[in-house]
């Protein structure tokens, strides 16, 4: 028989070992990130009922949905009652929903797992991908400092990720819309369209975008234009300079001054939190999905690679389960898309250089050495040290060559001669160097040199 | 709009927080027993192309799969191309298959996935489960050692997870083999009907199933019969104990001969490795899956619960990917099924308690203290302890009972009288003890504390 032809479908992300470890990294520095704030994990199926999942969304979502269906019900041509999630905020919802009663509130939950969208197949699109998320679900009620911890998380996890500089980019929606209100754009999808043409500025530039918003498709008046294009192009350099720009907005509407109010507060509790005012910023211009998110909104950029786009986004909502339950449940959450942001950095030459494979491989020169080799691996690992015991003799030279590829930190070579010496050789694999070592004081100084090294424990 | 009703399809295990937590300290005991040994992360999409999967499968693995279909896959009424994946050994064979020429072998990987059957509803049976798995994967040759790190590395997964006495019970398929051949049952499926008849030893008494062998079913002799049971009774209480009764078996052709040589080398070296003997043993009647296996087999089982039956099973196979390569790739591992194991454990009571779910509430009682709540929640935070603040002031009952409830460890409570003493006092929710503690000397305290008492960090 042929053999079937070994391959996934296009649009997933299959990573070889080493890129697996600084991915698994990843996913546990966000982890820490995320715990550090007290949120507490939660992972449901990725196979849910199709009319769970789609209680909400229609259109371009929907077609993108992977339905899921047992041999039996295939057979029987049923329509399909399964579907895999598309993200984890409808998850959420259903498990918030489902569990109430069992839960506290505020609930504070992060969910790390992969999602599933029938995207058409693109470079740089992914059908399989990890979403991390947080969110704090209030009942009733929650308060806007829920919306200024977030930031001080995000700022915790990239701190830990030491992928750059990056910026936190907040604005809220409540103040965004009380704006174009005041301008006679009250129609959400109106906005939408206003702002993404205001979000061609950089592109093509200011008369362009003006020549657009005054011409038919949009009919503004000049000053109109001119009015929104200044308005989304606030920034803020520190906390001072956004107190002084927020007050230099002038005076709104009800939702206008509250929007600002809520923002004020988020920005001082934000630095209050110890986030360092480098690391946000107001920016008028973020609006996130206009349909869902009612408050306060954040993108998180890399400052020397804003190619890249927003890392980490997600906002302040009014209800996150009306269409499971009465009960009102208001929340706030962001989404880390860890896949994409992998792949990006690798692409970029970002990737930190791998704290490797394993920590220790021990060699094994000839079967006389055996059992000293068994003995040096069982005390590494019994020190908490990732090792590898070479089972059979054979060339060194081999060995260390092997060891080199599966990228283990240290090669532990204990020859005739050393033993008679009662030493052990290092060899250090990244810098090539060898040293002897008592071979009483083996495990002390590995363990020194890995914990100084981003040794796996 | 009437509301949709929240639920989750029947054979998911969905975990509120606290369980997860639990849940999550055994992934993470697995992983860091699987990394001591070496072996290397591999994540593999869950959606694989329909005809790799079901190459080499068919009968009731194949009625169980999960079929998917993009929304426009399906419209266009196509067969169903992609699949989900139903184990970890497939998508692991894909995967060497695949990226041959890129891995380093033996390839030692660790992989710990959910993996999708659709399984009949029914208590205890999961369709969506987490596998567990580690495989050594050789090019054309792997030693038998290998067989024998596998013991060792499920004695340290085992021992770290804490659940109870346990052991690893060992015996060779070629051994089996040649002693069935030796009384004239050669075929395969025959093998397996008389030992899954003399599985029943237990339940049916040897007399019951003594009558069957001999019976019109199987037509053995009486003498077969009785050499066959006492065969399968064979179990050892030391490694001496396991030469001793290897060494009694007498003699027997090739396969039996080779087979008992492995057996041997595979337990004296699993005990070399530093596995007491207490925890392996040689245990006749573990057969496995017969057409699957084809050298040394395991199973475990925890010494005070038999009625949960195996918790880590595996075995040595000549070939993983021969529907894919005509590479000869001889490999050995196990797997254990998380999601299963967890459920049993917490049906009986096993599962230890959670270490909770944050380590420290901060709480507020008014708002003059927000500073200094601020500043000693980003203390903490600094110091790697996983802390929650209350955002807003409030009764001081109400927020220790909220800390319960979440399974803080402790909470931190600083009220006016305490600030001007320069004191905070922390209340251990597990013992409800309340101690003072200078402010200075929170972080140090609670550390210490925190790292003696399962802390998350």
């Amino acid at each position: 028989m042929a053999p079937t032809s070994p391959r996934t479908m296009p649009g997933v992300l299959e990573l070889l070992p080493r890129d697996q470890i600084a991915f698994q990294s990843m996913l546990d520095g966000i982890r820490r990130g995320f715990e550090l704030y007290g949120f507490l994990p939660v992972e449901t199926p990725a196979i849910e009922y199709a009319d769970v999942l789609l209680t909400k969304t229609g259109g371009e979502t929907e077609r993108q949905v992977y339905f899921v269906q047992s041999t039996g019900a295939l057979e029987q041509g049923e329509k399909p009652e399964l579907a895999l999630r598309f993200d984890l905020t409808v998850p959420l919802a259903r498990y918030v929903a489902e569990h109430e009663h069992e839960l506290v509130f505020p609930f504070r939950r992060y969910q790390m797992q992969r999602v599933y969208r029938g995207e058409r197949a693109q470079r740089g699109r992914f059908r399989e991908f990890y979403q991390c998320d947080i969110d704090v679900i209030g009942k009733d009620s929650l308060s806007v400092r829920f919306d200024a911890e977030i930031p001080a998380v995000i700022h915790a996890v990239f701190t830990m990720l030491a992928i750059g500089a990056f910026t936190i980019q907040v604005n809220n929606r409540k103040l965004m819309r009380g704006f174009f209100e005041s301008l006679g754009i009250a129609d959400d999808e109106r906005q939408t369209l206003v702002l993404r043409e205001v979000d061609k500025l950089d592109k093509r530039g200011a008369e362009a975008v003006r020549a657009t918003l005054t011409g038919e498709a949009f009919g503004l008046l000049p000053d109109t234009a001119q009015r929104i294009m200044q308005f989304v192009q606030v920034r803020s350099t520190s906390l001072a300079d956004a107190r002084t720009k927020l007050a230099a907005l002038g005076a709104g509407g009800d939702l206008f001054e509250q929007g600002r109010a809520e923002l004020l507060e988020v920005l001082e509790t934000v630095a209050a939190l110890g986030v360092p005012e480098s690391a946000f910023a107001l920016n008028l211009s973020i609006a996130r999905g206009l349909d869902y998110y009612t408050g306060t909104v954040y993108e998180t950029t890399l400052n020397d690679h804003p190619q890249i786009g927003s890392i980490c986004s997600g906002g302040r909502y009014d209800n996150l389960a009306g269409q499971y339950t009465k009960s009102k449940l208001p929340g706030v959450g962001i989404s880390i898309g860890l896949t994409r942001l992998f792949w990006q950095l690798r692409e970029a030459g970002l990737l930190r250089d791998a704290a490797g494979g394993i920590d220790v491989l021990v060699t094994q020169m000839d079967a006389a050495a055996w059992p000293q080799c068994l003995a040096i691996a069982r005390e590494l690992r019994e020190a908490g040290i990732a090792t590898e015991l070479a089972l059979e003799p054979g060339k060194l030279g081999k060995q260390l060559k092997y060891a080199d590829r599966v990228g283990a930190r240290f090669a532990v070579v204990l020859g005739e001669d050393e033993a008679a010496r009662g030493v052990v050789a290092v060899k250090d694999l990244r810098s090539g160097e060898q040293h002897e070592w008592p071979r009483a004081a083996l495990v002390t100084h590995l363990r020194g040199v890995l914990s100084g090294n981003g040794a796996r424990s």
